[in-house]
Formats: C-alpha cells, structure tokens, sequence
C-alpha cells in the first residue's frame, strides 16, 4: 500500500495527515482554511495551496470528509444509511479527477431515517476512530449540534442529534434569559450548572421551554444570582440532552464513550457523574484513526 | 366615583384608558411610545405628550401596568405572590407623586415561587379581564413569552411561562434549521404545523433539542419540502408547549381559555382542537376589561 492522504474538512477548519504504508501519520497540516473561508468555490485553489507539495509527490489519491462533501462544499455526496461501516463509506464515495490526474474521493455522510431522520458528515470518523470491528456502544460527541451514535458490532445503526450548544448559544447572546447576564462572562459555576442538570431530570421540569425561562425568572425572584445564570442553562440544556439520550439506552450495561472538545467533554462526564451514570472518556485523536482505518481500506486503491 | 385612567404601558406599546364613573370607556389613545422608545428615563415628558389633556382635566390618579413598573421602566415594583387578585394588585401599587399632584400607582407584577419560580408584569390584567369573580380556569396568553396562569376562586394561584415565541424567531433567523428556510417566507402549511404538534406528542419525541433538529434533516432527507420547515418547527414548539401545560391540568373538565393576539389564538385552537381538547376564545378586549375592574377598586380611591 502507497501513502494515503486523507482530508478532514469542516465549516471552520482544513486538516490534512498523511499516513504511511504502515497506518502511522508521517505528516500533518492543519489551517483555518474551512469552507466557509472559501470564496467563489475555489476549493482546488485552497487545497494546492495547503498540501500542494504533498499531491505533488505522491497524492495520486486523496479522501475528503465532512462539509466538503455537503451542499455548500466542492462535491454534495449522498447520505449512506445505516446501518454504515468504514467499508461502506469507502464503497460509496464520489470520485472525482483533477487535471493533473489526481483522484479525490469524496465520502458520504451518515443518515438515520427512523424513528426520526437524522445526518451527520464527518463525525462518523471520529465514531469509527473509537470503536473496534465488533464493538456495542454509544458514542457522544457533544457540541454545537451534539451527537448520541449507536454502534452495534462495529457499524452505526442509529443516530440522534440534539442542538444543545446552538440553542445555548442563541439563548444567551439573543434572549430575555442572556439579557440579565453579566456582560463579562461569569466563572462556571458548578454548583448552578449541577442544579440546573438536576432540575432536567426532576418532575418539576415539564418543559424545556419553561425550564429556560426559570433561568431569568429565578434570578429575578432572587434565588440565585445573575451571575450563575449561564452556568445554570448550561446545565439545564446539558441535562436535558442526557436525560432523553440514557432514556434511549435499552440495556443498563450499555458502554457510553464521549468524544470531541476535551472542556465539553469534561462538562459532560461531571453531570453523567452527579447523576450516577458511568462514562468512558474516548481517545483524543478519534477522528486521526478514524481516517487511518479509512485510508487503510481496500476500496480506496 | 369620578373617572378614572389606566396606562397599560409596555415594552413596545402605550396604551390609555379613561373610565367614566359607570365603568364604561369613554376615552382610548394608543401609541408607538412603549419603554424602549423612552430615552434618558423621560417617562412623564412621554406620559403628558400622550394625555396630557386628560391629566390636567381630572388626572389626580392614574394606574400604570405592565414593563413600566419593571428594572428598565420608570418605578420598579416588587412582584405580588400567588395567590393574586385585582384588589390585591390595587393594594400593593407603589405611588409617586407628580409636581402638580398627580398620584401615579405604579402597579406590581405577579409572581408564583412554586413549584418553578415564575413571574408575569401586566398579562395579570388580562386575566382578570377573562375569569369572573369565582371562576375556576387555566388561561393561556399564547406570544413571545407565553403563560399559563391558573385561576382559582377568581385568585390567580399559580403560573408558568414558555418561552415558545421567542425561541421559534431565535431559531428562525439564527439557526442551523432556518438556514435552510426559504428567504421569502413560505406561507402556514397547515399540515406540517400539525404534523410538528403530533411529533411532540408521540413517543418519537425524546426531546425537543432532538426535534428541531429533525425540522433540518428530515428537509433533507426528503422527507418534507423546505417550504414546510417553519410551520412545522411553529408545530413543535407549541405542541411541547400544549402537552407540558396539559399535562399540569388536575381535573378533565378544567376550562382552558386562550387570550390575545388572534392569529396566534386561532394557531393554538387549531393545534388543542387537533389533539382533542377543547378550548374557549377569551374576550378581545381582556386588557381593558381587566383595567376596569381595577379602576373601579376601591383601593385606588
């Protein structure tokens, strides 16, 4: 097997790796070159200049993940529906031949279509970077469009999507809720964030929608302290999020993997903990041997 | 009992009453000139270029309501706890004399400290305005912020808000999901408004951070077109409105009335009408109706 050159390419950030015939990564490049950055489509343009050496020397092929592969990117793929593993990922990429001969192979993203239709591109990486072949688990990668990922012997065969961190963001910069926070951010507060994930999994919450609102209302009536009000949502979004997530586990000896931005993850585990459910903390580099099983696949010669 | 005016003054509206001594409306001036539009705190310079007229007349006493007695209008009032009626609104006004011996009663809002700490400033008097003197009944002010407010003996004892209204324009002009809404707004598709009421109502639900994001992907997935997303993302939120405040209801023949702004009482109607529940259509005029009541208290005399 040749060197392969894989491409993690987002909204925000372009990141290359180069791995040898052995599967190790022999180079990396990493720019904030995303495709929101990319004007006029001009996407070989921006990946001659952030690895033109690298192609020039031996990127006879290279593989494209994440929003490259989207509506707004270079090449729209369909969706792959689950059940989906690394090898069928490979199996349906788009290819495409530049000029000068190169193959870019552009991966299809993961869709759920029941009980409730669902997409992700470029997480299912990271998903495959963090479980083995014959693996049973849920993976979680939190964030702004936070994911719970249900692998069963290997593949993923369901997906769920919670707008978690977009909600909180819109919540605090544009809300009556954000309008009485401090305008210099306050310190996490644990104590309010614990609070506010217990709150999501009490009887006293009947909705989401109310439940943000007490975040203004109790601050106002004194319970609390402005200053603990972000923190505070925080948790209430963060715990609503887990308590509809665990209410899907069907067995209570379901492995739970969190994977992604090391400080969400952290928030994550510390509420799994408050409320007495047991995580594992997956591999930094997730996504970086999701791409080399990717690269390391026949279907890509 | 000479006449009496009541300025119901809110964020974006001033609105004036003058009751004549049988409790009828003998005067109305509405005005573009709510709190945000007030600079420098110039509130009684705003006050007589409205009715002017009417104080030096007869305005010994004028009631004021709504965000003008909040942190941003002109005197801050406590919130008056559950249980809550007209006359003890009235006692609790704070007044403030004018130069010329103008009383102004500065209204206090409502607040509710169980089960979920809640609070309203103004919508109180459309209550009142709605439910007589020993009614039993759950009014609902569907908007921006709506409330559920339960009434007992005529009392006001409890109330949640739903911050429905604002988290639908959040996500509409913020977000990931109304990115992909069509720039010219499609018109209400009546179907996919009750197919999102339905979805938070079925087991598919498990959250509605999970929900709206199916508003995004379902569009693209195909099932659903993109001129369909805002109507159905109106459904879900009202639908998680409606089933978290139906399922706060004790008895089966509770009255369920809907106030306020007639789209959005149709919108509701529609939606509760769908799901099986029957509810009654509150007078147009709650507010001025609500004011009377408080003119004519004697408190104020």
């Amino acid at each position: 097997m040749q060197d392969r050159i894989v491409v993690d390419w987002g909204s925000s950030n372009f990141r290359a790796y180069r791995f040898g015939p052995d599967g190790t990564v022999i180079d990396r490049h990493q720019a904030a070159a995303g495709i929101l950055s990319v004007i006029d489509g001009r996407f070989e343009d921006t990946l001659r200049r952030e690895i033109g050496p690298w192609m020039a020397k031996e990127g006879r092929d290279i593989c494209l993940s994440g929003m490259i592969t989207s509506r707004n990117g270079w090449v729209e793929t369909p969706y792959l529906a689950c059940p989906a593993t690394v090898a069928g990922i490979a199996q349906h990429a788009l290819v495409r031949e530049l000029a000068d001969g190169t193959r870019l192979h552009f991966m299809p993203g993961v869709s759920a279509l029941a009980p409730s239709p669902d997409v992700m591109r470029g997480e299912e990486m990271q998903v495959f970077g963090t479980v083995g072949a014959a693996d049973d688990a849920t993976i979680v990668l939190p964030g702004t469009h936070s994911k719970w990922v249900r692998v069963a012997g290997g593949a993923i065969n369901g997906l769920r999507t919670f707008l978690t961190g977009e909600v909180f963001a819109l919540l605090s910069q544009h809300s009556i809720v954000g309008r009485l926070m401090p305008k210099d951010p306050a310190p996490f507060d644990e104590g309010a964030f614990l609070a506010g994930v217990d709150l999501a999994f009490s009887p006293a919450s009947i909705s989401l929608l109310n439940d943000i609102f007490t975040a203004r209302s109790g601050a106002l009536l004194g319970a609390f302290p402005v200053e603990s009000i972000a923190s505070r949502l925080s948790g209430m979004l963060i715990g609503h999020e887990l308590a509809a997530g665990l209410a899907l586990e069907t067995g209570t000896a379901a492995r739970l993997v969190l994977i992604g931005e090391p400080v969400l993850v952290q928030r994550y585990a510390l509420a799994l903990a408050h409320r007495g459910r047991a995580a594992e903390i997956g591999p930094a580099e997730a996504a970086v041997e999701g791409f080399r099983k990717l690269a390391s696949t026949g279907a890509l010669a």
